[in-house]
């Protein structure tokens, strides 16, 4: 028996579990659920309202949900975790262990993994296992180069701005920096820089643009920022629809008189895709676990990875281990 | 109350084991059992032999297996595994099954942790992991640059050979073509080179050496082998006593149309420590899960991850989820 899924918002990250989900030969899609008007959604099974899940508990084992940390989630996660198993990838760092009580408090009989994906996700188990080999040592968190939506968001949003990308990117000095088991204390603007790409509306004060943008609190002016003004095809031809990122956690530490360096790298041509497909290997470990009666609100600190592959264990030792 | 820790071996994974149970603040070492003359031993807390442990499965909450995989374990895995939770680090890959299931027949009432370390061990997580995330893909395991003891051991066994060290070196095309998402068949001999470094006996034939490491079969036959001779003083000065290692998982797999490199690397100045410091860890979940009634052989693939730290769960989740 499939372990039967629905996906719930269909944005670039639903996009990309969509088709995780129809390349996993254990699992079947059963209904994307979405606000959109179904007839535009153009997904690979019905497009449905979210209220018609109400009436689909028996039908569906796990429901992915696709929606953003700042306003979907803190709906969508409460709503659907007191009725199914879920997966998301909430994001908010800050907030996370409010949201899993809140989710935690509804998911009585259905188990529910939250903040999978890359960063929380697979950089947070990094985080913890290089911390429990090796304590006495620093963890190092760099992200990019990629695009940063959030960061592009908030470009886009500057009077002026007609289209606008922004990519993280990691300091060559700050990485080696981290490797040299030095310990450094690094400051935001040592260890990223932020590129933004920006198409100017017809007439608009470029100078006041790139002002704005570099001193922006909170996102830019911590950083430092480079503002480079392109033309409309340009930006079409070499930025639009790309969503590469990627990123490492370095951990740097001692034993004994011993350094060692542990290193964890992605390098991703599609942020949603990859996203989409760690989330749908929690989804796996989701319907399991909560077939085995393991029901609350958990992390990917808590799922053992023999939870997350299709392979049976006994396969998984003779050829992984 | 602290884990009470025994260390069965006291060879350069018992030591460094012994530094990190040292290190470790929830941790006490009881004891270090060995067939070693008890006077010769050096270690932090008292030697005893083996026998000892009988009378004492109610002050030590784990034993952490320090002997090898060929001979001491296949010993002191069942022995200890039925009265002690354990932990070891057996690294032949293709007899681990044979081995747990034997372990497992034993530990009805104990919890043992088996193949735990790098390689089986953190490797082995990677590729499970990798696997799972980006599932049409491959997985390339490379070793070094660093010491191989079993190589090294060889070519010590050489005719006319009075000391010797064996590093072994991936080599920079396979691993960029690992990286390229070609996903190309590697052989033995394109992945990895393999250095060596010779004392001669006095008057020894240095040809026939050479041409013994080369051609011997499984070692070195199937592989680029160098040979450079080298005189007592050198040998002393750059390599003696120095066990550096590490290597690499990589993952090149698609989702989609598009890309991902996936990649985990160790660069460790002391191999014997660092598994030490790993098997550290690993104890404490099996002391932690043994405490919950989980009880049989288990691997790195069935711990969560959270029972690896001395820190709480909510703890972990607040500072590196």
């Amino acid at each position: 028996m499939k372990i039967q899924v629905g996906i719930v918002g269909y944005g670039n990250i639903g996009r990309g579990v969509e088709k995780a989900v129809l390349a996993a030969p254990d699992m079947e899609l059963r209904a994307v659920f979405t606000r959109r008007d179904p007839k535009e959604v153009g997904s690979a099974v019905p497009a449905l309202p979210l209220e018609a899940a109400d009436n689909m508990t028996d039908e569906i084992d796990v429901m992915i949900l696709c929606g953003g940390s700042a306003t979907d989630l803190a709906e969508h996660g409460p709503r659907f975790a007191s009725k199914f198993n879920i997966v998301d990838s909430f994001d908010t760092h800050a907030k996370i262990p409010e949201y899993m009580a809140t989710i935690d408090a509804v998911a009585k009989n259905t188990t529910a993994i939250v903040s999978s994906g890359w960063d929380p996700g697979l950089f947070s188990m990094m985080r913890l296992l290089f911390s429990a080999a090796v304590p006495d040592g620093a963890n190092y968190t760099f992200w990019g180069p990629g695009v940063s939506q959030g960061h592009s968001d908030a470009v886009r949003r500057v009077e002026g701005v007609k289209n606008a990308v922004q990519y993280s990117i990691p300091k060559d000095d700050a990485v080696q920096a981290a490797r040299s088991g030095d310990r450094p204390t690094l400051t935001a603007r040592q260890k990223h820089l932020r590129e933004c790409y920006v198409v100017a509306e017809s007439g608009a004060d470029t100078a006041a643009i790139e002002r704005t943008i570099v001193t922006m609190p909170d996102y830019f002016a911590d950083y430092d920022t480079t503002v480079t003004f392109i033309e409309e095809d340009e930006f079409a031809r070499k930025h639009a629809g790309k969503m590469p990122h990627g990123g490492t956690v370095l951990h740097s530490g001692r034993t004994g008189e011993h350094e060692h360096v542990l290193e964890f790298g992605l390098k991703l041509e599609s942020n949603p895709e990859f996203t989409g497909s760690v989330m749908v290997a929690y989804a796996r470990a989701a319907a399991r676990l909560s077939a085995e009666g393991i029901h609350g609100a958990k992390t990917v600190f808590d799922v053992p990875l023999v939870y997350l592959s299709e392979k049976d264990r006994a396969e998984l030792i003779r050829e992984l281990l």
